[in-house]
Protein backbone atom coordinates (compact mmCIF):
# COMPACT_ATOMS: atom_id res chain seq x y z
CA UNK A 1 0.00 0.00 0.00
CA UNK A 2 1.31 3.58 -0.34
CA UNK A 3 0.12 6.68 1.24
CA UNK A 4 -1.19 9.46 -0.50
CA UNK A 5 -0.64 13.30 1.26
CA UNK A 6 -2.87 16.06 -0.11
CA UNK A 7 -1.11 18.97 -1.61
CA UNK A 8 -3.79 21.20 -1.94
CA UNK A 9 -7.19 21.86 -2.88
CA UNK A 10 -9.51 22.19 -6.31
CA UNK A 11 -12.21 25.31 -5.55
CA UNK A 12 -14.83 24.82 -8.64
CA UNK A 13 -18.11 26.01 -9.82
CA UNK A 14 -19.35 22.31 -9.48
CA UNK A 15 -20.24 21.63 -5.88
CA UNK A 16 -20.59 17.60 -6.46
CA UNK A 17 -19.35 15.75 -9.04
CA UNK A 18 -22.72 15.46 -10.31
CA UNK A 19 -22.82 18.89 -11.45
CA UNK A 20 -19.71 18.29 -13.42
CA UNK A 21 -20.86 18.18 -17.30
CA UNK A 22 -20.01 15.01 -18.29
CA UNK A 23 -19.07 15.94 -22.16
CA UNK A 24 -19.25 18.88 -24.72
CA UNK A 25 -17.36 22.07 -24.51
CA UNK A 26 -18.39 23.14 -20.88
CA UNK A 27 -16.12 20.84 -19.54
CA UNK A 28 -13.03 22.58 -21.55
CA UNK A 29 -13.91 26.06 -20.51
CA UNK A 30 -14.63 25.87 -16.72
CA UNK A 31 -12.45 28.22 -14.90
CA UNK A 32 -11.68 27.43 -11.15
CA UNK A 33 -8.79 27.42 -9.29
CA UNK A 34 -5.74 24.68 -7.83
CA UNK A 35 -4.49 25.82 -4.37
CA UNK A 36 -1.50 24.51 -3.66
CA UNK A 37 -1.01 24.44 0.71
CA UNK A 38 1.44 27.15 1.19
CA UNK A 39 4.10 24.50 2.52
CA UNK A 40 4.47 23.01 -0.74
CA UNK A 41 4.27 26.75 -2.64
CA UNK A 42 8.24 26.63 -3.99
CA UNK A 43 7.53 23.56 -5.92
CA UNK A 44 5.71 25.69 -7.91
CA UNK A 45 8.51 27.31 -9.01
CA UNK A 46 8.86 27.25 -13.28
CA UNK A 47 5.39 26.19 -13.45
CA UNK A 48 4.08 29.91 -15.00
CA UNK A 49 6.18 28.90 -18.45
CA UNK A 50 3.63 26.12 -19.37
CA UNK A 51 0.58 26.31 -21.08
CA UNK A 52 -1.04 23.88 -19.76
CA UNK A 53 -0.70 21.10 -16.64
CA UNK A 54 -1.85 17.92 -15.36
CA UNK A 55 -3.28 17.88 -12.46
CA UNK A 56 -3.78 14.54 -10.14
CA UNK A 57 -6.54 14.61 -7.97
CA UNK A 58 -8.79 12.62 -5.79
CA UNK A 59 -12.58 11.30 -6.30
CA UNK A 60 -13.13 12.34 -2.51
CA UNK A 61 -16.95 11.22 -2.75
CA UNK A 62 -16.30 8.23 -4.16
CA UNK A 63 -17.31 5.44 -1.68
CA UNK A 64 -15.92 2.13 -3.05
CA UNK A 65 -15.44 0.63 -6.21
CA UNK A 66 -17.01 -2.24 -8.98
CA UNK A 67 -14.98 -3.68 -12.09
CA UNK A 68 -17.82 -2.99 -13.97
CA UNK A 69 -19.70 0.08 -14.43
CA UNK A 70 -22.01 2.40 -15.99
CA UNK A 71 -20.49 5.64 -17.49
CA UNK A 72 -21.57 8.85 -15.95
CA UNK A 73 -22.84 9.75 -19.45
CA UNK A 74 -23.60 6.47 -21.62
CA UNK A 75 -25.81 2.94 -21.43
CA UNK A 76 -23.99 -0.06 -20.73
CA UNK A 77 -21.66 -1.61 -18.42
CA UNK A 78 -17.96 -1.56 -19.34
CA UNK A 79 -14.97 -2.25 -17.47
CA UNK A 80 -14.06 0.49 -14.71
CA UNK A 81 -10.44 0.51 -16.78
CA UNK A 82 -11.79 1.46 -19.88
CA UNK A 83 -13.92 4.13 -18.39
CA UNK A 84 -13.44 7.66 -16.18
CA UNK A 85 -16.02 6.82 -13.46
CA UNK A 86 -15.19 7.67 -10.20
CA UNK A 87 -15.95 4.92 -8.73
CA UNK A 88 -12.55 2.78 -9.49
CA UNK A 89 -9.92 0.78 -7.36
CA UNK A 90 -7.78 3.86 -6.87
CA UNK A 91 -10.24 6.86 -6.87
CA UNK A 92 -7.48 9.16 -8.63
CA UNK A 93 -8.69 11.95 -10.81
CA UNK A 94 -6.64 13.26 -13.90
CA UNK A 95 -7.52 16.52 -15.46
CA UNK A 96 -5.71 18.80 -18.14
CA UNK A 97 -5.94 21.95 -17.45
CA UNK A 98 -4.52 25.10 -19.43
CA UNK A 99 -2.93 27.74 -16.63
CA UNK A 100 -4.09 31.19 -16.92
CA UNK A 101 -1.89 32.09 -14.23
CA UNK A 102 -0.60 32.18 -10.55
CA UNK A 103 -0.37 34.20 -8.24
CA UNK A 104 1.74 32.94 -5.28
CA UNK A 105 0.37 28.99 -4.56
CA UNK A 106 -3.23 29.60 -5.95
CA UNK A 107 -3.02 28.58 -10.06
CA UNK A 108 -5.75 29.98 -11.91
CA UNK A 109 -6.85 27.37 -14.58
CA UNK A 110 -9.50 26.55 -17.51
CA UNK A 111 -10.88 23.35 -17.82
CA UNK A 112 -11.85 22.05 -14.55
CA UNK A 113 -14.39 19.11 -14.40
CA UNK A 114 -13.62 18.34 -11.06
CA UNK A 115 -16.12 18.92 -8.00
CA UNK A 116 -15.36 21.70 -5.31
CA UNK A 117 -12.88 20.41 -2.80
CA UNK A 118 -11.15 18.14 -4.18
CA UNK A 119 -7.78 16.89 -2.64
CA UNK A 120 -4.79 17.54 -5.01
CA UNK A 121 -2.25 15.33 -5.38
CA UNK A 122 0.01 16.13 -7.79
CA UNK A 123 0.89 18.71 -10.92
CA UNK A 124 2.96 17.90 -13.82
CA UNK A 125 3.88 19.85 -16.30
CA UNK A 126 1.94 18.40 -20.03
CA UNK A 127 4.67 17.48 -22.29
CA UNK A 128 5.00 16.53 -26.17
CA UNK A 129 4.77 12.75 -24.46
CA UNK A 130 1.65 13.48 -23.60
CA UNK A 131 0.36 14.52 -27.00
CA UNK A 132 -1.05 11.77 -29.35
CA UNK A 133 -2.74 11.91 -32.51
CA UNK A 134 -4.97 9.11 -34.46
CA UNK A 135 -6.36 8.32 -31.43
CA UNK A 136 -9.35 5.73 -31.45
CA UNK A 137 -12.14 5.89 -28.84
CA UNK A 138 -13.53 1.94 -28.37
CA UNK A 139 -16.90 2.02 -26.97
CA UNK A 140 -17.28 5.36 -26.77
CA UNK A 141 -17.51 6.08 -31.06
CA UNK A 142 -20.42 4.00 -30.93
CA UNK A 143 -22.14 3.98 -27.47
CA UNK A 144 -25.44 5.62 -26.47
CA UNK A 145 -25.71 8.63 -24.96
CA UNK A 146 -28.16 8.15 -21.26
CA UNK B 1 -3.99 10.58 3.86
CA UNK B 2 -5.07 8.46 1.08
CA UNK B 3 -3.93 4.80 0.68
CA UNK B 4 -3.52 3.16 -2.92
CA UNK B 5 -3.45 -0.31 -3.59
CA UNK B 6 -1.35 -1.47 -6.62
CA UNK B 7 -3.55 -3.20 -9.50
CA UNK B 8 -0.66 -4.73 -11.23
CA UNK B 9 2.95 -4.70 -12.01
CA UNK B 10 4.72 -2.92 -15.21
CA UNK B 11 7.27 -5.49 -17.12
CA UNK B 12 10.19 -3.56 -18.91
CA UNK B 13 13.24 -3.62 -20.41
CA UNK B 14 14.32 -0.98 -17.84
CA UNK B 15 15.74 -2.29 -15.02
CA UNK B 16 16.44 0.87 -12.84
CA UNK B 17 14.48 4.27 -13.32
CA UNK B 18 18.28 5.30 -14.05
CA UNK B 19 18.46 3.03 -17.22
CA UNK B 20 15.42 4.80 -19.02
CA UNK B 21 16.17 7.33 -21.49
CA UNK B 22 15.13 10.90 -20.67
CA UNK B 23 14.33 12.23 -23.66
CA UNK B 24 14.30 11.41 -27.60
CA UNK B 25 12.60 8.81 -29.73
CA UNK B 26 13.38 5.78 -27.69
CA UNK B 27 11.00 6.67 -24.85
CA UNK B 28 8.15 6.39 -27.28
CA UNK B 29 8.97 3.55 -28.59
CA UNK B 30 10.07 0.81 -25.80
CA UNK B 31 7.97 -2.12 -25.63
CA UNK B 32 6.74 -3.65 -22.48
CA UNK B 33 3.39 -5.03 -20.43
CA UNK B 34 1.20 -3.91 -18.14
CA UNK B 35 0.39 -6.69 -16.04
CA UNK B 36 -2.83 -6.42 -14.31
CA UNK B 37 -3.42 -8.57 -11.35
CA UNK B 38 -6.03 -11.31 -11.96
CA UNK B 39 -8.44 -9.74 -9.40
CA UNK B 40 -8.83 -7.08 -11.27
CA UNK B 41 -8.84 -8.97 -14.77
CA UNK B 42 -12.59 -7.93 -15.83
CA UNK B 43 -12.24 -4.21 -14.92
CA UNK B 44 -9.93 -4.50 -18.54
CA UNK B 45 -13.54 -5.37 -20.53
CA UNK B 46 -13.75 -2.72 -22.99
CA UNK B 47 -10.33 -1.39 -23.32
CA UNK B 48 -9.06 -3.17 -26.31
CA UNK B 49 -10.71 -0.83 -28.45
CA UNK B 50 -9.01 2.10 -27.30
CA UNK B 51 -5.19 3.20 -29.27
CA UNK B 52 -3.53 4.89 -26.58
CA UNK B 53 -4.28 4.46 -22.46
CA UNK B 54 -2.83 6.42 -19.35
CA UNK B 55 -0.79 4.69 -17.01
CA UNK B 56 -1.10 5.81 -13.43
CA UNK B 57 1.79 4.16 -12.03
CA UNK B 58 4.59 4.21 -8.08
CA UNK B 59 7.76 5.82 -8.57
CA UNK B 60 8.32 2.59 -6.44
CA UNK B 61 12.39 3.41 -6.02
CA UNK B 62 11.75 7.44 -5.15
CA UNK B 63 12.56 8.03 -1.54
CA UNK B 64 11.39 11.10 -0.31
CA UNK B 65 11.63 14.42 -2.02
CA UNK B 66 12.84 17.92 -2.54
CA UNK B 67 10.39 20.94 -3.75
CA UNK B 68 13.49 22.09 -5.73
CA UNK B 69 14.92 19.17 -7.66
CA UNK B 70 17.79 18.97 -10.66
CA UNK B 71 15.69 17.54 -13.57
CA UNK B 72 17.35 14.25 -14.73
CA UNK B 73 17.89 15.34 -18.12
CA UNK B 74 18.59 19.00 -17.98
CA UNK B 75 20.68 21.71 -15.68
CA UNK B 76 19.73 24.08 -13.06
CA UNK B 77 17.03 23.49 -10.08
CA UNK B 78 13.51 23.64 -10.79
CA UNK B 79 10.34 23.37 -8.86
CA UNK B 80 9.39 19.92 -8.56
CA UNK B 81 5.55 20.62 -10.22
CA UNK B 82 7.01 21.63 -12.90
CA UNK B 83 9.32 18.54 -13.69
CA UNK B 84 8.31 15.17 -14.25
CA UNK B 85 10.98 14.02 -11.52
CA UNK B 86 10.65 10.69 -9.45
CA UNK B 87 11.10 12.30 -5.91
CA UNK B 88 8.05 14.62 -5.10
CA UNK B 89 5.70 14.43 -2.70
CA UNK B 90 3.06 11.79 -3.85
CA UNK B 91 5.64 9.80 -6.31
CA UNK B 92 2.90 8.97 -9.26
CA UNK B 93 4.19 8.30 -12.16
CA UNK B 94 2.30 9.12 -15.48
CA UNK B 95 2.67 7.18 -18.73
CA UNK B 96 0.71 7.52 -22.62
CA UNK B 97 1.07 4.35 -24.02
CA UNK B 98 0.08 2.89 -27.32
CA UNK B 99 -1.95 -0.23 -26.79
CA UNK B 100 -0.82 -3.08 -28.89
CA UNK B 101 -3.03 -5.85 -27.82
CA UNK B 102 -4.46 -7.16 -24.88
CA UNK B 103 -4.00 -11.13 -23.68
CA UNK B 104 -6.50 -11.47 -20.98
CA UNK B 105 -5.36 -9.46 -18.30
CA UNK B 106 -2.06 -8.60 -19.70
CA UNK B 107 -1.52 -4.95 -21.86
CA UNK B 108 1.22 -5.16 -24.43
CA UNK B 109 2.05 -1.53 -25.04
CA UNK B 110 4.26 0.50 -26.58
CA UNK B 111 5.83 3.82 -24.76
CA UNK B 112 7.20 2.37 -21.42
CA UNK B 113 9.46 4.73 -19.29
CA UNK B 114 9.18 3.21 -16.28
CA UNK B 115 11.11 1.10 -14.41
CA UNK B 116 10.82 -2.77 -14.07
CA UNK B 117 8.26 -4.03 -11.52
CA UNK B 118 6.80 -0.19 -11.20
CA UNK B 119 3.41 -1.11 -9.58
CA UNK B 120 0.24 0.34 -11.63
CA UNK B 121 -2.22 2.15 -9.63
CA UNK B 122 -4.78 3.02 -12.41
CA UNK B 123 -5.38 2.58 -16.33
CA UNK B 124 -7.59 4.98 -18.12
CA UNK B 125 -8.91 5.71 -21.86
CA UNK B 126 -6.66 8.12 -23.27
CA UNK B 127 -9.71 10.02 -24.53
CA UNK B 128 -10.08 13.93 -26.16
CA UNK B 129 -9.92 16.01 -23.14
CA UNK B 130 -5.79 14.79 -22.75
CA UNK B 131 -5.05 16.35 -26.11
CA UNK B 132 -3.93 19.77 -26.62
CA UNK B 133 -2.51 21.90 -29.30
CA UNK B 134 -0.34 25.02 -29.31
CA UNK B 135 1.27 23.87 -25.49
CA UNK B 136 4.73 25.89 -24.60
CA UNK B 137 6.84 23.91 -22.38
CA UNK B 138 8.42 27.00 -20.17
CA UNK B 139 12.30 26.11 -18.84
CA UNK B 140 12.49 23.03 -20.94
CA UNK B 141 12.18 25.14 -24.39
CA UNK B 142 15.57 27.24 -23.55
CA UNK B 143 17.50 24.68 -20.37
CA UNK B 144 20.78 23.32 -21.11
CA UNK B 145 21.66 19.24 -22.05
CA UNK B 146 22.99 17.58 -18.51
Amino acid sequence: MYQLRPIGIVHSLFKRREDVPTRGPIQYEAIGEIEIFKEYEDGLKDIDGFSHIVVLWIFHQSKGYELLVEPLAYKGLRGVFATGHPDRPNPIGLTVVKLICRDKNVLRVKGIDMADRSPVVDIKPYVYSYVRKDIRLGWIETAERR
